[in-house]
C-alpha cells in the first residue's frame, strides 16, 4: 500500500498573487515538520478586515485574524479538514496544523508543525547574468541537497555538466558516473505549484570526444535480436567535429569508416526536486519532476516546464548528449560535458502535471511511465490538460485536434520509464479561437 | 497451443532466378494441398545432367531426374526432410510430398499433393498503364479474394478507394464499412518470398468532405482523461478545402471555428494477401503483411515494402484519410475516397520479415504488435535485419547507427495491434560503407 | 480506421421472452443481407392491438400492423433511428431496413434486406444424448462452417477432439495443424445476445502420448534468458499414465529420469463463432468470442460462459491439454487428442462480454487482450459487470469485494492475446446479500 | 544514460569461504570511498605463501604480500582492471583501487579509498531470542539509516510494524504515512552477494480493525471501468474479528451487510538495503531488494530470499495487511499493524536475482518490473536460474518443468512496479533428479 497519507503529502497546487499591504494579504512559503518529515507547500492569505480567506496547501480556507494570531479551517473535497492555528512574529507566522480526517478511526495523530514565511517573485529590474563553476555534482533529484546558487527569474546562469561517467570538459573525473548533476538552483520566490520555464539559451560542446557503446537496450530487443546482439557491449569513443557539425567514430568498424551523424547537442536531464516526502530518485530516472527524460528536443533555444515542488523549484541539469538517436537505444547518447545557459522564468500558481517542452515550431507534452503504452496515455492527458488551460478548449475540442495534428515520439526507451512526446505544431495551434 | 504444425505451414523464404533453357532449371509457383487447406511456395531447380539441386519451400534439396520423373530430398535444420516426386507433363511438374518430421511419433500424417508450374518475371519492355474501377471490395485480408487484376511489375495502375465507411467519391456506399478494401493485385511472376515495392505514384482526394469524430482511443487515455471524455464520440464533419489545401470542421465548436489542418492524404491500408493456412485477417488489423497500419507516411511518393505469401502477392489498398494525426486518436482519420496511382516492383527472393516504408528522405522499419513495447521491439529487429542485407552491417555497426541516428513514431494507437516506426534518414545512410 | 460502420455491424444484445398466440408477439432470427454480408440479430415483438413495440436489434422499438404489413422504427442512444418494413408469409417476416444517420452526409447507403423468423428454446422434456464422431475440422473459428450438430439446451454431447497438430487417438493426421477443432454445435433456439453455459461433463483422454517442446515463449523471456534459451525447441514426446495419473517425458533428459507431472486434462480452446462481419479467427486466437484461451481450469466439472454472436452459437471445441503450465510458456500444453462430454444451457438475453469460467469453487472473470495489463483490466471489468449482474453489486461494493477477495492468474502468455483471469471464491460470495 | 560507471557501481557477487589461520585467508568486508560514496563489496583472500589469489568485488584476483603490503590485481570479463595496494594494520586492510578502463580516454578518474575488515558468520552455538520495540520508522529503503539491531543468524526477532498510515497497535501515529518500516537489522557477517533467507515465524494482528477503500487502481480499469468507477474513493473500515478469523467492513454498503473474508495476514513490505550509489526507493516501490512486493504469499512459515548489496543486509519489514486480494487492486490491503517474528539465515555466496519466496508446498520466483508482461519475464529468468543453480537443471530441462508444472500469479498491479510470481510446487520438483 502507498495511497494512503496523502492527506499529508499532498503539496499545494494553487497559490495567489501577493496583493500585501497593512495586512496579512499575500503569498507566504509554507514549511510543515511532522514525524521529523519536512513538508512544503504555499499558504495564500488575502485578510478584508478582521477575515481570512485564501488558500491553504490547495484547498480554501476560511478563518479570522484577531491581532497577532491567526486561526482558520482549511477543506478538502473529500471533506477532511485541517485546523490551523498561527502567531504572527515579525513577518513569520508560526503554529500548528490539526488534521481531522473524514474517515478516522478515534487516531492519534501526529504534530504538524507550521511556519509561513511571506515571499515574492523579485521584480526583474535587470536580470543579472551568473558564472557559475560547479565543484559539487548531485546522483539524486533530491529536495536535501542545498542549492549551489539563488538566481532571479529572468537572469541567466552560464554554467558546465560533466557527462554522465562524471568526466569534465578537460578529461578529469569530477564525480562517480550515473548522470551527475550540476545545481541544485534555487531560484527566487518560486513556490510548489508554481511552474519553472527552464529556457536553454545555448548548449554548447566543450570538448571534441564523447563515448558510447554498440548495446541495443532490453526495450528494443526481441529474443531474435537478443540472440543476434549476445556479443554487443563494447565501449565506442567518437570524435566530435566541432567545425564540422559532425560525430565520426574514432576507431569505426569497416562499414564505419566514413560514419558520420550530425552533432545534435541535448541535455539528457533537466529536473526538479520532487517533495522531500518522496524520496529522491536516482538520476537516471524520470517523471513528475523532469529527471532523465532523454528526449532529443532539450536542445538550444528549447523550454522545459516543470512544476516546482519545493520552495525555490531547485533546478538540476546535466547528462548532456552530443547526439543521439530516438530513445537512447544503446543506453547511452554520445555523453560528452557541455557548456550551458539557462534562464528561469515563472508561470506563478501554474501546475503543469507532467513535463513539457516547447520551441519555436512546436509544443511537447511528456508521458514518462514503466511501459511505451502507459507514457503514451500520460502525455495524451498531459496535452489535452494543456490545451484546457492554455488554448481553452473543451474536450471534444482538444481531441479533434489530437487527432488530426498530433505526432508521436518515443523519447527514453533506455531507463526506467519509458517516455512518449505528443507534439503539435504551432502552425496549426495559430488557427484556434482563443 | 499454436506453434506446432510450422514445418507444414511454412512458407518459402527464398528463391534462385530462372536460367531455363533445354533443361528444368527455373523457378516455379508450388501449390501444395493438404487436408483441404491449399498451401504456397516456391521451387528452384537446378539441373546438372541429371542430377537436380536448388530449394524446395526454402530447404535446401538434393535429388535427380530420370526422364519425366524426378524425386528430390529437402532438409531443414531441424532434420526434418521432405521427400518429393514429381511427374513432368507439358510444363508443369505434378506429384507428392512425404514428411519424415524428426520427431515423429508413428504417426499416419496427411497426403501431400504438390503442383509446379514454371514462372518468370515479365519482361518489362513497355510498362503498361491500367484504369481499373472497382466494382467489389473487401473486408479481409485474404488470400482466397479472386485477383480483381493482374499487373506486370513497372505497370501503373490508377484505381479508386472508397472511404472506411464504405461510401465513394459520390456519396454513394458501395460496401458494408470497416475498412473495405479495393484489389486484390495480382502481381505477375511473384513468389511467396519475393518481396513487393508498392510505390505511391500519386494520391489524392476526389471529394471534398470526409468524416471523423471526437472520441479518443483506448491507448491514448488512462482513468482520469477516459472520466473527461466520458461524453465524447459524435461524429465531425470536415471540409476538405483542395484548393487551399487544407480540412476544416463544417460546424466547429467555438475554439474551432478558424481551426484548418492541412491536408495530406494517407493510406490507412496498404498489405498483400496472408497465406491461406493463416485465417484473412479483417481489415482493422495490421501485421507482417501491412494491413491497417494507419501510417502517416505513406503517402505520395513513398513505396512500401511487403513480402509476398502467396503468388501473385495479393495487392489489397483502402482507408484513405485526407489528413491524421500520429496514432490515430480518435479512432478516425479524416476518412474519405482516394484516387491512387501506384506502381509494384519485384525484389525477387528477398524476404522481408515485417514491413517497411521509403521515401526521398527517409527508410523506415515498422513493428505491429499487441503492445507498443513489442512494436518497438520488432521495428528495432526489422531495421537490424535491413541494415545487414542492404548495407552489409555486422549487429554492432547497426546498433551504432541505430543509437546515434533513430528517430522513432509511434505508427498507430487506435486498432487491435499498436505500431512504432525506427526511422534513419538517407542523409546518415550515405556515409556508410558498403 | 477500424470503429465507423458499428451501426451497420452492431449485433443485438438483448431480446425478450417469446409470448405468441394469436398475436405476432414473440421472438425472432434476424438475418440481414447487406452489400453481400450476412449479420444477425434478435427481435422481439409485442403486439397489443395493431400497436408494435419490443426490441430490433438491440434498440426499443414501436410500430403499427396493418394486415400482413409491419412498419416500426427503432432508435438507439446516439439518435440514428432504423425505419423496417416486413410481410408477413406463413410464419415469416421478410422486408427491409432502412438507416438514418444522425451525422448522415447525403450519403445513398446500401440495401439491408431482413428475413425475421420465429425461435423458441426446445422445451427441454428429455434431454437426448448425442454420440458425434468428427469428419471434419476447422481452424478457423468461423460464423460461415455449416455446423455439424444440432443440439438442444440440455442435451448431452460426446465426441472426441484431435490434438492441436491433428492428430487423432489412432495416431492418424485427420487435419492440417493449428488447433483443428471439432463442431461447430448449433444449438436451437439460440440468438444472438444470449449466453451459451457450456459445461463440461467429461474430459478424458484417449490415447498415451503427448507432444510438447522444451522452448519459452517470447512473453516468458527476456535479453538474457533469450541468450540462454537460444538452442532450444526440439520436440518432447511424453507418455501419459493414465492408471497412475502422470505425464512423463518419454526420453528424459539427466535431471528429468523420473520427472512426473500429475494429468491434468484441459480444453485448449472453447469457443463461439464471431459474428460473420468480422473476419473469422485463427484457432490460435482468443477473444471475446473465447477461443484459444489455454486457460488451466477450464476442466472436467468447469462451465465456460460465452456470449453467442449468431444464431445457433456455433460451438467450437479442440487443443486439448493433458496438463500444461498456466500461461502456457513452451508454446505447446502436453498437446493430445481427448473424449469429451459436454452440455450446453442457455442463459436467454444475458449477454457476457468477456469469457467467464465457473466450478464448483470459484467463478472467474477472463480478459484476452494484446498486453498483460490490458488483459487484467478487462478482466476486472469482466468482474465488476459479473458482480452487477448476478450479485447486485453497485460500483463501490465490487470494488470492496474485488480488493479483498480477488485471486489473480495469468492464463495466456504463448499466443497474440494475452490472458489473465480475475477469480473469486463462492466461499466468499455466499456472504453477499442479493 | 545511466549505465556508465558500471565499473565503480558494480557489487560483488561472489566471495568465498573463511578459512583463515595464520594467514590473511578470509573474507573480507570492503567499504570503498570515492568521491563521496561509499561503496560496499566483498573481498576473499587466499595467501599461500606470498601468493594471493580470491575474489575481489566479484572478480578474481592474483598478487602477493610483501609483509604487511598487499598488492594485487583484479579483472573483469570486459579486459578493465582494478590495482588495488592496501596496507594492514592490526587486522584492518586500508589502501586504494586505482582503475583501468579498457576504453578509457586518458581521463583522470577519482581516487578510490578501500577499507578492508575481516568478518565471519557468527558460530551459531544459541541462536537468541530478541524483543524490539521499534520507536522510529523509515519511509525509504536506504543503506544510510543506522541499523536498530544487530542480529546473528539464526536469531529470533520479535517486533511489531504500524500500518500504512503510520498508525501503530493502539491508535496513536507513529510516523508520517506511506509504509513506515520497521527496522533496519543488520545481520552479523553477512556482505554483498550473500542471499538473506527471512523465514516469517509469526505473523499476527494486534489490533481489531484496519482500513482500506473503494477505488480500484489504474492498473484494473479500462476506459468503460473508469467512467463507472468515477465516484469511488472512500474510506472503508473494517472490523477484524480474531476469534471468528474473518474481516467485516463497519458500515457496509447494503449487499455487503454480511459480507466476510476469511482473515490471512501478509506483509506488504520485506526488503533488504539497496546499494548505496542507488538512490534509496521509497516505501511504496519494489525491485531486486524487494520493497513493496505486496505478494499475498509473504505469510506466516514462509519465506523470502533476497540478496544483500550491503553489509548486514538491512533488513525491513512493514505495510501488513489483514488480508488482501491478489494485486492490492483497491490500492490498499486491509492496512493494520502487525506482531513479527522473523528468523534470517544467511546463504553465503548465493546471489539472488530477483526475489523469491518458499513456503512448504511452493517455491515462487517473482518480478517486478514496469508491466505486467516485463514482470512475467523477470519472473520466469528468476525461476530459470533458481531451477539452474539448486536443482542442477539445464536450459531445456528447466524449460519442460516451467511448461508442464508453472502457476503464475499476478502479486502486485498497485504500484510503480507491477508484479509476477512464477510458482512450481515441491511435489512435482521432488520429482527431479539432482
Amino acid at each position: 500500500m502507498i495511497r494512503k497519507a496523502a492527506l499529508l503529502l499532498a503539496c499545494t497546487l494553487y497559490a495567489p498573487h501577493a496583493l500585501a499591504q497593512e495586512t496579512l494579504s499575500g503569498r507566504y512559503s509554507l514549511t510543515l515538520t511532522v514525524g521529523g518529515t519536512t513538508l512544503y507547500g504555499a499558504l495564500e492569505l488575502e485578510q478584508k478586515g478582521d477575515s481570512l480567506t485564501g488558500k491553504y496547501r490547495g484547498d480554501d480556507l476560511t478563518g479570522t485574524r484577531q491581532g497577532n494570531q491567526l486561526t482558520f479551517t482549511a477543506r478538502n473535497k473529500e471533506g477532511d479538514r485541517a485546523e490551523v492555528r498561527l502567531t504572527l512574529k515579525g513577518r513569520t507566522l508560526t503554529g500548528s496544523e490539526t488534521q481531522f480526517d473524514a474517515s478516522n478511526h478515534g487516531t492519534t495523530w501526529l504534530q504538524i508543525a507550521v511556519v509561513a514565511e511571506p515571499v515574492q517573485i523579485p521584480a526583474s529590474a535587470t536580470p543579472r547574468r551568473h558564472e557559475f563553476s560547479p565543484t559539487v555534482f548531485h546522483r539524486a533529484f533530491s529536495a536535501e541537497n542545498k542549492p549551489v546558487l539563488t538566481i532571479a527569474p529572468g537572469d541567466v546562469v552560464h554554467t558546465r555538466t560533466v557527462d554522465a561517467a562524471g568526466v569534465d570538459e578537460k578529461n578529469v573525473a569530477r564525480s562517480l558516473g550515473g548522470n551527475p548533476e550540476t545545481g541544485p538552483f534555487y531560484v527566487a520566490g518560486v513556490l510548489p505549484g508554481d511552474t519553472l520555464a527552464i529556457h536553454i539559451v545555448k548548449l554548447s560542446l566543450n570538448r571534441d570526444w564523447a563515448i558510447s557503446d554498440d548495446y541495443l537496450v532490453r526495450d528494443a530487443v526481441n529474443p531474435g535480436l537478443a540472440v543476434i546482439m549476445k556479443d554487443a557491449g563494447k565501449t565506442i569513443h567518437w570524435h566530435l567535429d566541432r567545425a564540422r557539425g559532425i560525430a565520426t567514430p574514432e576507431k569505426p568498424d569497416v562499414h564505419l569508416g566514413k560514419y558520420a551523424v550530425p552533432l545534435r547537442p541535448m541535455l539528457g536531464c533537466v529536473a526538479v526536486a520532487p517533495p522531500p516526502a518522496f524520496a529522491a530518485p536516482n538520476t537516471g530516472d524520470s517523471g513528475f519532476y523532469g529527471g532523465n527524460m532523454d528526449f532529443n528536443e532539450i536542445t538550444e533555444g528549447s523550454t522545459v516546464y516543470l512544476q516546482a515542488r519545493v520552495p525555490g523549484g531547485l533546478v538540476y541539469i546535466g547528462d548532456g548528449h552530443a547526439v543521439m538517436g530516438d530513445g537512447e537505444l544503446n543506453g547511452n547518447g554520445l555523453e560528452t560535458s557541455m557548456d550551458v545557459e539557462f534562464r528561469v522564468e515563472v508561470l506563478t500558481n501554474q501546475p503543469t502535471p507532467s513535463p513539457r517542452v516547447e520551441n519555436e515550431r512546436q509544443i511537447m507534452a511528456l508521458g514518462y511511465e514503466g511501459s511505451l503504452n502507459e507514457a503514451l496515455r500520460t502525455a495524451t492527458s498531459n496535452m489535452q490538460r494543456w490545451l484546457a488551460s492554455d488554448y481553452a478548449l473543451n474536450p471534444s475540442e482538444a481531441a479533434q485536434v489530437i487527432g488530426t495534428a498530433a505526432h508521436i515520439r518515443v523519447t527514453e526507451a533506455a531507463d526506467r520509464n519509458a517516455g512518449v512526446a505528443l507534439i503539435l505544431d504551432k502552425d496549426v495551434l495559430k488557427t484556434l479561437t482563443k
